[in-house]
């Protein structure tokens, strides 16, 4: 194999298939790139058997073939030669990169080793903006499970009826919604999405709202396809929480309130809050202001911010990282906040529900 | 007590005095800063009693007196307050801080377990630009040893004769020599100071050409006098390394290469050197090329690069960090660098010897 890239095509296809490239694994192969030149097309692929990649490099092949080198060593020298011409070709089991006058030598790894990307059926796309898919994973993503005694709470449903798309995650104390208007209508599909491949995904793609994702759907993967990217995911098995029977749409106090004041406001609070110390703030509200209270061993903090109130006046108390992040990622200005009673789950939505955010509250009466 | 103070000004001056706050302690009031109002003057200070910083604090007095207050809280809630007045007062044993509708409350500590900042007799001032010190630091600083098993190399050695300033650092295996030309002639001065107060100045001192720093030299304290902030440093004592008798200025072998490109080939070959691993960068030269070589368990790299030589060929071998933090501070398009045989150090110096950075080479036919 001879291959000739630019340095900055290279580090283009390098850093979008390192996400797929393992960290820590028993097996070596998998911390290698498979780079296969065929037919005019250099592709460099990745797998750590939850995701796998495969983008493909601009490039003049001089030498057809296929090699696997160690994906960090590799990006690494590819980094620091100078920004020319970069040739790769293979020798004796060995893989020569050589830029102007510097000559790198390093091991190759047996090919057949590299375990295959999971084939997906390419029978119905889903077509959404990259833009929209990042945002509505970053929108929601917060609030995946990072504990692994429950499986689906480390994953995303992705869920599309008609041109709905959903997305939803869960971690027992609170949930996250999301929906967006798809251009066309598809047939009801349901899928759980590993947190991971997600937060990987949300890296690579570009995020430009001209140009789409296509995603394809099977019954053990989903396959996203865009630029001159492909990326399969597992999904997790099982069948999602019923989400519609955990949010409420009854209240006693309903407020409106300026964004970025309370969440300023409670930012400020958590500077009281030593790590790992499970300290709520409190919240006082009653006719047009919302008193915000957090009371350390470190010191306390009072601070009264204006709100618009509709019923019952109410004193409730919540993690306060747990509002931080609902409301880091709402673009409005103001937000509703619903409420039914202090043991209850608020939840800050807005009127046509494009996202929901509930969260429970922190036994009050015990803290105080 | 209490002040207002604008909120930039305020971080300006926790920024500067949390240099001397200290990170561990078993004594709680060397983690506070000191806050003294009086004479219309707002001075923060803060001492781990090998540094001690002083600096005033632009705002309005409205009541006189001290306090003392956790440094590091303090500063959070200051920096994540609304960009506004802030008031600070004290009110029985406890610091209430407010910006607009924000209060914070934390404990306040007893001023008088708080230790004096050393005072330093300013007999004699020696002047040198901001610029220039920070630069002259940071030019040295690098070959300072971090090990305590001897205590003046992990000092710099600061020498005024007449209108020369010279400072050396080294740590057993190089030699840094930096030296400027001052505006006055001095009485002969000879301390050392520790390498991480002069770290900590580095991160201070603003870097301004046409402003001065002012040191005040006493036996056992260096005082640094600047804008609105004084900073004190123990000295360590001692009689420092002679020097001039390790550096020699025989050579057999002179070349003349250009800086970056050498810098970068040995960059790029520390990739192949796993952390911990002690391979030398091992250099070949003869008549205008240099050849230079790794080769470790990774792989491999070999790179030519021109040089000018005068004298003989010469196989040496070096630690590439020792090269790479040398030439890294050195501002010359091209360097010149003295060898003797492959066992004697290398000189990297101009013909000025406005700095001299002398490196021991490694043992070359043992680790072929």
């Amino acid at each position: 194999m001879k291959i000739i890239c630019k340095k900055n095509e290279l580090i283009k296809g390098v850093n979008i298939a390192l996400k797929a490239v393992s960290n820590k694994t028993t097996m070596p192969i998998l911390e290698c790139f498979l780079i296969r030149c065929e037919n005019d097309t250099i592709t460099f692929m990745a797998n750590d058997m939850e995701l796998g990649i495969e983008t493909i490099v601009e490039g003049t092949i001089e030498e057809e073939g296929t090699i696997a080198v160690e994906a960090r060593i590799f990006s690494e020298i590819v980094r620091r030669l100078p920004d020319n011409d970069i040739t790769i070709q293979s020798e004796n089991n060995q893989v020569i990169i050589t830029c102007e006058k510097a000559k790198f030598n390093i091991g190759s790894r047996n090919i057949d080793e590299f375990p295959q990307l999971p084939s997906v059926d390419k029978k119905e796309k889903v077509s959404i903006s990259q833009f929209s898919l990042k945002e509505i994973i970053k929108q929601t993503i917060f609030s995946v499970s990072d504990s692994d005694t429950n499986a689906m709470m480390t994953g995303e449903l992705f869920e599309i009826r008609d041109n709905d798309f959903k997305v939803v995650s869960l971690d027992g104390h609170r949930i996250s919604i999301r929906r967006i208007e798809l251009k066309e209508n598809y047939e009801h599909k349901k899928v759980i999405v590993p947190g991971k491949t997600l937060n990987d995904l949300t890296r690579i793609v570009g995020g430009d709202a001209e140009k789409n994702v296509d995603i394809y759907f099977s019954s053990n993967h989903l396959l996203f396809e865009f630029d001159q990217t492909k990326v399969v995911s597992r999904l997790i098995e099982g069948e999602y929480f019923k989400i519609e029977q955990m949010v409420s749409r009854d209240y006693q106090t309903k407020i409106t309130v300026n964004k970025q004041v309370m969440l300023d406001c409670i930012d400020r609070a958590t500077l009281l809050v030593k790590e790992g110390d499970k300290k709520p703030i409190v919240m006082y509200i009653d006719d047009e202001k919302m008193e915000m209270k957090m009371n350390t061993t470190v010191g306390a903090m009072d601070e009264i911010i204006e709100i618009e109130k509709e019923g019952k006046d109410i004193a409730i108390a919540f993690n306060p990282k747990f509002i931080i992040e609902a409301l880091r990622v709402i673009d409005d200005e103001t937000v509703d906040i619903y409420m039914m009673n202090p043991k209850a789950p608020c939840i800050i939505k807005n009127e046509e529900e494009e996202y929901i955010y509930l969260i429970l509250p922190v036994n009050f009466s015990a803290v105080q």
